[in-house]
């Protein structure tokens, strides 16, 4: 299977590292091999190879932050842009792993929307695409015969969609809700130790966990995407931001957790959806809930459904292998999907 | 897709039940059509019909607890034995839901080999056959192209096989560890608000969760089963009952339970499968592990990956329409991995 990756930060260095050290395993248990021919970055450059890109020297080239440090090769093109990439036709998927934009979701959008047009498989972590034009991408898809996935764009490699669109494929879901953002679930767990919304913040950034403009993660945007991709792929429904009720944790005290806990309570930030909409509010939830004892900045979903009451799944929501991992998922469903070579 | 059921019990009739009331979605989402052209059961008799039995009719017989209630029909035959029918070749599936047997899984294991030998794919909610000879039959299937599924056999529809087969198809699993057994669950947890085991059991049995002889249950039994189902499935292990460390909760009195609590942790009863062996004990677990929340009747799992460290699983583990849609997942598996039609 040849790769184009649009981006490559954590999530695509994550992806091609298990590339690298799973190959013979890929090969043996799934028959499954890949070649990553293009890569496209804001910052790095690009490369495009017919033959493929060697990967030790791109993750090499990309932790020294350009990829003009990656060496000549036979056939090896710099500079190319994500158009020319695909329109040389040589890819079978689109692996979008560039950052999120959830007011445009561009450049990624455009970039989707020519490979499927090109009839190559889409792959994403980007959240954007999926989020805000999910029902013309998947129309899209239909037309050309190509799959498109995005496990990763939910709770990183935990199986949220496989367990939606396969495992639970005879049930009708009739709800989803769960933590979706590991930022502010740190926070909170923190708090309920004791630490001050501040500190825990502040811890969370140094941890790597929170932006330094933690806007995204602390006033519910970024749950908010997921609900939007949720209520999109699992319900049909068109959602747009403006249907979603969204609060985030900063209005939340450090005296609103201790008297949840003296309540027997904790609040979480709850992500929501159905057929009907949307929303992420933070709400207290009894410890017999499930999503109650999920800490720190782990991520859980509760899928209520017809045949089979409620489905639980727990998991990391981030993380470089975590969600590298989830790419490689989506790219041995579509090899499952097309069948035995 | 014509199928053969082999028992007509709970799981049976739930299943029927879900064919009946959801032929229409089933056909439009997934373009699956099923019919029940046979049913052998060790107490109700047994009816095949080519062109398929009619269900409701078919449900109506079993409540009146015999097949001479079915009303004739051009091209019914009464009486056969399962092997008369798989003898027939007109099946594509047989689904095995009659009765567990841990000691020797007959008459299911017999029934089953010939059913693959004549190439059905072979569905299971029995754990006899999938704990004790799971490599013979796995090989067999192989041999003929067909496939073996047996999502019911743990967790009932809870999706742990898809999970680990097809979900987490990427990673390594490390380890796998979960609550198992759904009425010793129940009377720890009521053990817990202050119920005596005893009284805990007799509710369970009222509740129609333990059986009159509970032995299988609460000695570990089986949730042992499940262990070797799991060994042997997610480690290609071949392990017996004789390899296993099985207990039970029958030694863990209130004052344990007091003890335990008091040390911020809870009595579960752990059912756990590596590479090396497998186990089922009662441990006392911090409240932090996701599994020590797990209350009442409900099942779930952890298991430990490579790429994407612990997932956590949790739902029914018993129920009609919870194990009937097991084997429905299982057949929409089967014609998914067939290809379109």
């Amino acid at each position: 299977m040849k790769l184009i990756l649009i981006g490559f930060g954590v999530v695509g260095q994550g992806f091609a590292e298990i590339l690298r050290d799973k190959a013979v395993e890929l090969k043996r248990k799934h028959g499954f091999a890949a070649a990553i021919i293009g890569v496209v970055t804001a910052s790095k450059g690009a490369l495009y190879r017919s033959d493929g890109l060697d990967i030790p020297a791109l993750l090499e080239a990309a932790h020294g932050g350009c990829f003009s440090h990656y060496p000549d090769q036979p056939g090896l093109r710099r500079g190319w842009s994500a158009d020319e990439m695909i329109a040389a036709g040589e890819a079978d998927a689109l692996v979008e792993v560039s950052p999120t934009n959830l007011e445009t979701a561009q450049p990624a959008l455009d970039i989707c929307k020519l490979a499927l047009d090109a009839g190559m498989h889409l792959v994403l972590a980007n959240k954007g695409p999926v989020a805000l034009d999910h029902a013309n991408l998947r129309a899209q898809a239909r037309a050309k015969g190509v799959q498109m996935r995005y496990e990763a764009t939910v709770m990183a490699g935990t199986p949220t969609m496989h367990l939606a669109e396969d495992a639970l494929a005879g049930c009708e879901i009739l709800s989803a809700r769960g933590i979706l953002n590991g930022t502010t679930n740190y926070i909170l767990t923190q708090m309920e130790s004791g630490m001050s919304y501040e500190g825990a913040l502040k811890q969370a950034q140094e941890l790597g966990y929170a932006e330094t403009d933690p806007t995204g993660d602390v006033e519910g945007w970024d749950a908010a995407g997921k609900v939007l991709i949720l209520a999109n792929a699992l319900f049909g429904a068109s959602l747009t931001m403006a249907d979603l009720d969204v609060s985030g944790i900063t209005h939340i005290s450090a005296a609103d957790i201790a008297e949840a806990r003296a309540a027997g309570c904790r609040y979480k930030l709850i992500a929501s959806a159905t057929a009907e909409g949307g929303m992420v509010k933070a709400a207290r939830l009894p410890l017999a809930d499930p999503l109650a004892s999920v800490g720190g900045s782990t991520n859980a979903i509760t899928m209520k459904t017809d045949l089979l009451g409620d489905i639980t799944l727990i998991g990391a929501g981030a993380g470089k292998l975590e969600t590298g991992g989830a790419i490689l998922a989506d790219l041995l469903a579509i090899q499952r999907a097309a069948g035995p070579s």
